[in-house]
């Protein structure tokens, strides 16, 4: 019934090319869930579906989610899903949803809830953040729904991004994160330059994770009433401005013996987890 | 001068078939070390060297290593380079080492010093562990990497591994470790069933690490002078024997929110990461 070429499943071509997936789903407003699990967490965190793509064998489990969907559910065979994605999809359903606009970093901070509003967090106010994760630059988009994972699991209430920060909703970034990047209110910063004022002007002590060994142990760390942790990109870490900026700076301890040997760092992910688990202490 | 079949370059073959690599790499008693950094690692650790493959462009930068060499250098180009690897091997530069025989549980717990004794740590005695990491079962290379990476750099002093866990020296697990495997001490259960009696009685207190958040936080254990944390595998955790054979579960305080929304568990890398820091507080 549906070729990999049918205008229909626009949404979901060549889901393995990261430069043409960044601009198209952009243009059209969209992010791609992966997954049951994943799909089902993105519309009970009120993202509107745009249409499935399934293989026969999920139609069957995700028949309540599909009843509403008209004919916007595109059911094919597992080499036409293949020839259409560009890839092997393992968990044999994907859903094209509808993006909606990110709150600001202002309403962020003044707890905004998380977007769009879910059954779940629908009309109540939402309690403003107190700690909160600001991301400079990552790149990674499995980095990124790594950490998002960390920080929704761990309490942390809100995560800001840097201007260019690799994207949350990308089908990586939401697969990696099973589905925590819906459950976690976020803001993109207008601004890298002026990025930490305004966390500053909301009163937050901002903290910034340095491997440097002469920086406070994030778990002595005196820590205020609104408190919002820096991490830096993959590489080279956060940028000597906001480094330079940030009120103070905080590290992980390492092992001495480890440092000598070579072994003189943690990697993103494993530093973004323990330094969330110790700002939510 | 070579090309892909040539019989001195099998060391190297189908670096991407894992079974195929497994069975070669137990039979031929050698694992592969990839890229300048990790392969002087692997040295400076005191593996022996059995050859050396490399593009042209990497001879230069490890001229010091491959001196002593003679005609176990082979330089190739780029494309015989992915031809034998079955990938394009973008840090340009393969060592097989030589595996050495893996200490007991009973030496590490001693103190023994990492396998081989490498220039760091040769003749000296080493102090008993107090502080060590059991993995039990872990499946994925690159989980076993990452772990060994936060331990190492977090002040672990050793890792004992269940029977069947991944190998720390296949190569993607020595690679995600940044050869971390090499700087710190570990062996290998002979025995699941009786695994933790031998920790016992060498005084260890036993924490399994579970999702169960009516087992005591990390942070709040109280700590003995020996101290061993269990960490199960990546989609079931701890086998049951194991967890209640434990003297105490513990776990990481997860988010009500969170797991309200269905983000109830951190991943194993994460979970180790932070267990490991609150393990050597």
């Amino acid at each position: 019934m549906f070729n990999a070429s049918d205008p229909r499943l626009a949404d979901y071509a060549n889901l393995r090319d990261v430069e043409l997936r960044k601009s198209l789903e952009v243009e059209h407003g969209l992010f791609i869930a992966e997954g049951e699990k994943v799909i089902r967490r993105a519309v009970a965190a009120g993202y509107p579906v745009r249409s499935v793509l399934l293989t026969r064998r999920w139609a069957d489990s995700l028949a309540d989610l599909l009843d509403g969907l008209g004919d916007r559910v595109y059911v094919v065979d597992d080499d036409v899903m293949e020839g259409i994605a560009g890839f092997p999809v393992h968990r044999g359903a994907l859903a094209a949803m509808e993006r909606r606009e990110l709150p600001s970093v202002d309403e962020i901070l003044r707890g905004a809830p998380r977007t769009p509003a879910g059954p779940r967090n629908e009309g109540g106010p939402v309690r403003p953040p107190r700690r909160v994760l600001v991301l400079e630059d990552l790149v990674d988009h499995g980095n990124v729904g790594a950490i998002f994972r960390c920080a929704a699991a761990l309490g942390v209430e809100a995560v800001i991004l840097s201007p260019r920060c690799a994207d949350p909703l990308y089908r990586r970034s939401v697969k990696v994160s099973m589905g925590a990047v819906f459950a976690i209110p976020y803001a993109r910063m207008a601004n890298w330059y002026e990025g930490l004022a305004e966390l500053r002007t909301a009163g937050f002590q901002t903290l910034a994770l340095t491997p440097d060994q002469s920086a406070t142990p994030m778990d002595e760390v005196d820590m205020g009433e609104r408190a919002a942790l820096l991490l830096g990109s993959e590489g080279d870490g956060l940028s000597s401005r906001w480094l330079h900026e940030a009120d103070e700076p905080v590290c992980i301890p390492m092992s001495a013996t480890a440092m000598g040997m070579g072994v003189d760092s943690l990697n993103v992910v494993a530093a973004a987890a323990i330094a969330c688990h110790s700002l939510v202490r």
